[in-house]
């Protein structure tokens, strides 16, 4: 049903995202850009630079999701499912702290491996040096030429300054550069978490569906110098009841949308990558599942995957049936005709950007001759094996390293490798079970996607099959050992070209063509299509002028909207669940299986409790984690999901049935109190 | 690649199909309607009615594939993937013929459990009545008729006949109705297999792909009375060496093929179905693959299966491609716009078949809309479970045996039921592991697609779960047993409804949904479907004639052509492939770990021994085992893959790049006398 009812609304609507100002409650916007006339206009709402300042500085970006800081000590509110890896890190095969929950006291508070989290402090434009490195250069070399004057406008703007990160974001697929300056802190800990069975009630079926009865919320704490970050700054918390038609906000770092690509891009996802990856991952699915339920144990260290790999598999699935929507695509089509009849019609224009679809269909058609070797032998090796992906770092940083500074290429500028270090070396759990499945898994649609016969399988398995190498590899490394990791990345170059560490030795022997290929692929895809995309910025901006919004770069965003529920199959979906549904729904049988916790506190739990809302925001992935706020800047709730139709918005937002999913601050405070009994961290929420 | 040369070549040749007389070696021809002029003259050979009738006789149907018979005492060749199944339905955990190939004597020939063969005796055109039986039906009403109509032909066909099996088959998609007439045999005895490792040589990896090393023959009898049946009538056989560009037929039955459907219904199985399949298959597989590796004897009772399962994907995954190669699909909208103009243009043929293309529109609208639910609670319900399928099978048809024979549906006419019986009492093996994973996982697809909240998906899983109910049901259900089988049979509908089984349970409590939403489907869709596609093909005869060949209907066919390479992105492939190449490619690990019987033979065997061959033969799935013929009729080889092109066919024949491979019978010959020591059968092959 969704796919129709998108194509339908979406051409009832026109077009609105492309000719002028975004309608109705549509736009990820950038904090230097927000259209407060529009919202003062909808919802009398007064969204001046002090209300967005404050956010902004309570509002931060964590791994792959977002977050807000809620208290004066930085206690930090995200999901769950964004502190389910830590869960998990933090979890032995004696104490299982996804089944029981995280539940300690300030003095437990421990730290989540690898986990960072930034504040937005600055936005600066870098527009004008970028481009300037770009011109007159083509391929891989205009690529290139881009990436080391983003990295030179990072070093130049952290120069100095310790615990800052900046980064180059490039907006409108190349019509801006933004340099982002973040405050960063690299020890956070973790503070709460609910069992997993809470945290994601309902499991894969109920995800991206609504009505919902999800506390899928956790909260870590910011810590500097081994004590609670002080943070004055940080956003108010508000437990009151929602109410439906309430105008609210969600601000965080939505991670990619496609609404502004070109056809010719459009056809290699809905003919190609699409059904490519839905495949691939739905049999990754099918053997990670059977692995879980081969022991406890294993679905305990596969779940976290499994959750992350079928939340992608929804994603992946529902971008193919709305491309496959063949009236929305026809309005797509007609976007783009309607942008080249007018680029057409202004002759300087035309000569300025030249033919960018033509070089972005030429773009297009190198990606799907390039993308198999591409994506097999070079940026998706070893299936995301942790220890493919520790030796892969260790070989390049080491090789990079090796050579002067002005020759290592910007992903090795200083900065970057500490970072890497650091990501490197920070201790994390490697489950042998799970890497040699997944490795097993790479090796195997490596020799599927490229034949036996090709020179990329033998090069990888020699005569070796994907099920025996892959044990070899994982029984051979000892590269899950931090120690060994700081060792090889201490002995640079000599130590990983000595190392007879299994996994240093594939990856090295991989190295040179996936160096090849990845050059390839910048000068073929990468480069053209960066140049294409540029130029198709520009006649957007010279046709419909600047009140358009940029689709999402997992940068800091912007969304405004409503409580409100929508129309499904002709029948009303009422926006708020409450406590009362969420024991409704729990069969014992998992995914529908609420702890024992629940049953017993459920005496005290004012079942009225608002527990999740639908609202008419316009979010995506990476969102996940954002608080919601009121028009006061409060925080009301986490934002956690998108119903089945917001999938779709990756190409375009239907305000009709495109709705975010959050867990409210209400539930969440009933629970810490009443459930868990966490009155301390109730307190210290609600203390100004 | 072989898309875009697949699309290329089909515009350079302009529209072959459709427009008269197929060109170069396109063609699934039935016996009734075979081109013999056009072989004359491209191949200078007479393919007279004796040459007809000789090889009609000589060649057979067995369940999913195809065969000869070879020897005077029904000696059959046919694939080793088509009696894969007997292989392992013959295998016990003690003895396992997977591993270890098949090579008793003929006193051990033992029964391959529900195997079949049928050979073609007549033809007999019955189109007249029963299109008569559909005149001014519609829906449902209208396929219940067509179906009555069929049935009372068959029945009427082989009354008196005992060791017949009278079929009614449509071509050209209800343009005309056949009556088939087979002599049957239900005695069918596992003769010789080599080890899996030998007939399935390459795998997974090699399968659909070429140069190509595969000993993938198998042979069985038919025995009438406990003895051999004498066998006059047999195809002699050669083992001379294959020359490049040779003529040759493959007679067989070749599944389906979609390349006369509509627009509509293409873009049914590009944007809907086959993309779902795709991704249901990918997770099943992974599920199995994963399940295989746990243990020696899960891979044993799961080989067959998997083997099954992936090449499967490899044909859903090759015909979405086809489908998505945007120039082949245009090229397919200008051949329908083209008979739709032609149509609009003749006044009267407007005027007897109104307008099919809108009404096969709305009919497909209807299939996106019920697919689901059809699919899930009916068609695939069950998810390939066998105690499943003993379960439905035993409750359907002692509901429908309650009723008097005329009010019972065509699928329950005695002498169907006949059929269904010895079918259902077949001992097999049932393999509770496998059978828990099966239903599993179509619970859990159930409950993914429907949702959760669906009335389909509550009725079929309670408050359970689907890893809970399927392991209760396995362990509960007492239908692996043949005897418990017949007595439920026997018992009639009284025993099933008082049956406390919980399979019968399950099954009787879904039957009246399952019942509902099949009585849907057929008013909504295949109704609809039928009748536009009658007067499509109705319209097809009006423009082009009758010198178009049916659509493939797992029904008996001839096609001609050459032994001959093809060329792959600009290199020329040779046709023919030798031992000596097989024994490079062992490299020791699966699946190209030659057995040790074939290094231990090495020394005898003749290297330069022609092994596989391509050809320009129009084949697809079921003409697996079909023999392949010389001029003479002799067979030279069993037909046992196409290449990777070849997948595309489904929708169209591109004679660039389609080609069918063989197993040459001097391969077989050679094996059989020097690995295998089974002189006496080559014995039998050779003797007049």
């Amino acid at each position: 049903m969704k796919i129709k009812t998108m194509a339908a609304a979406v051409a009832a609507l026109g077009l609105t995202m492309q000719v002028g100002a975004a309608a109705a409650d549509e736009g990820m916007w950038t904090f230097d850009n927000f259209p407060s006339a529009l919202v003062k206009q909808k919802y009398g709402l007064n969204i001046d630079q002090a209300w967005l300042d404050h956010v902004r500085g309570g509002t931060a970006r964590i791994p792959g999701c977002s977050a807000s800081i809620v208290s004066g000590q930085s206690l930090v509110l995200t999901n769950y499912h964004c502190v389910a890896t830590c869960v998990q890190n933090l979890s032995t095969a004696g104490k299982d702290y996804l089944k029981d929950g995280y539940a300690v006291g300030l003095a437990d508070e421990r730290k989540c491996p690898g986990m960072w989290l930034e504040v937005l402090q600055s936005i600066t434009d870098v527009t004008g040096q970028v481009k300037a490195a770009g011109a007159g250069k083509t391929g891989a070399a205009y690529v290139h030429a881009l990436d080391e004057a983003a990295g030179a406008a990072e070093k130049e703007g952290c120069a100095g300054k310790t615990g800052f990160h900046c980064q180059v974001i490039d907006f409108y697929g190349g019509g801006q550069y933004k340099l982002y300056t973040f405050r960063r802190y690299d020890d956070v800990r973790l503070v709460f978490a609910p069992e997993f069975k809470t945290g994601f009630f309902g499991g894969d079926p109920d995800n991206f569906n609504f009505p919902r009865y999800n506390l899928d919320f956790g909260m870590v704490r910011v810590y500097d110098n081994g004590k609670p970050l002080v943070s004055p700054g940080h956003l108010r918390w508000n437990a009151a009841p929602p109410k439906v038609g309430e105008p609210i906000f969600v601000v965080g770092n939505p991670g990619s949308t496609q609404r502004l690509e070109s056809i010719a891009q459009l056809e290699t996802q809905r003919d190609f990558t699409l059904p490519l990856s839905v495949a691939r991952t739905s049999e990754r699915r099918g053997r990670i599942i059977r692995f879980s339920e081969e022991s406890p144990e294993n679905a305990r260290v596969a779940q976290d995957v499994l959750e992350f790999l079928e939340n992608g598999l929804k994603v992946q699935t529902g971008r193919m049936n709305a491309l496959h929507d063949n009236a929305f695509f026809a309005s797509k089509v007609a976007q783009e005709n309607e942008l080249r009849a007018k680029v057409r019609a202004d002759a300087k224009l035309s000569a300025e950007i030249g033919d960018p679809w033509a070089d972005m269909a030429k773009a297009q058609a190198a990606y799907r001759d390039l993308y198999l070797n591409y994506s097999l032998l070079d940026s998706g090796a070893g299936g995301q094996s942790a220890l493919f992906g520790y030796a892969r770092t260790l070989v390049r940083a080491a090789q990079a390293r090796a050579k002067p500074a002005g020759e290592r290429g910007p992903e090795f500028a200083e900065a970057r490798l500490a970072q890497m270090e650091r990501g490197l070396l920070a201790p994390r759990p490697v489950e042998a079970g799970l890497e040699q499945l997944n490795l097993e898994f790479w090796l195997s649609k490596t020799r599927e996607s490229l034949g036996a016969d090709d020179p990329g399988t033998k090069l990888v398995l020699g005569r070796d099959s994907p099920e025996h190498l892959s044990q070899a590899l994982v029984a051979g490394s000892k590269l899950a050992d931090p120690a060994e990791r700081k060792r090889l990345w201490d002995g640079g170059l000599q130590a990983i070209e000595t190392s007879n560490d299994p996994m240093i030795k594939f990856v090295l022997a991989l190295e040179p063509t996936a160096q090849a290929i990845r050059n390839q692929w910048r000068e073929q895809v990468t480069g053209p299509t960066t140049s294409a995309e540029t130029r198709i910025a520009q006649a957007r901006f010279a046709v419909y002028g600047d009140k358009i919004y940029p689709d999402a770069t997992f940068s800091p965003r912007i969304t405004y909207g409503a409580i409100e529920g929508w129309m499904e199959r002709g029948q009303p979906v009422n926006p708020i669940t409450t406590y009362a549904g969420l024991f409704d729904r729990a069969t014992g049988q998992p995914p529908f299986d609420l702890p024992d916790s629940w049953f017993k506190a459920k005496p005290k739990l004012n079942l009225a409790t608002a527990f999740n809302f639908s609202g008419t925001l316009d979010i995506t992935g990476g969102n996940s984690g954002s608080p919601t706020l009121n028009g006061k800047g409060e925080v009301v709730g986490a934002v956690f999901d998108g119903n089945i139709h917001s999938i779709g918005g990756d190409y375009g937002y239907n305000p009709a049935d495109n709705r975010s999913v959050t867990v409210t601050a209400a539930a969440i405070q009933e629970a810490l109190d009443k459930v868990y009994g966490r009155g301390d961290l109730v307190k210290e929420l609600n203390s100004k």
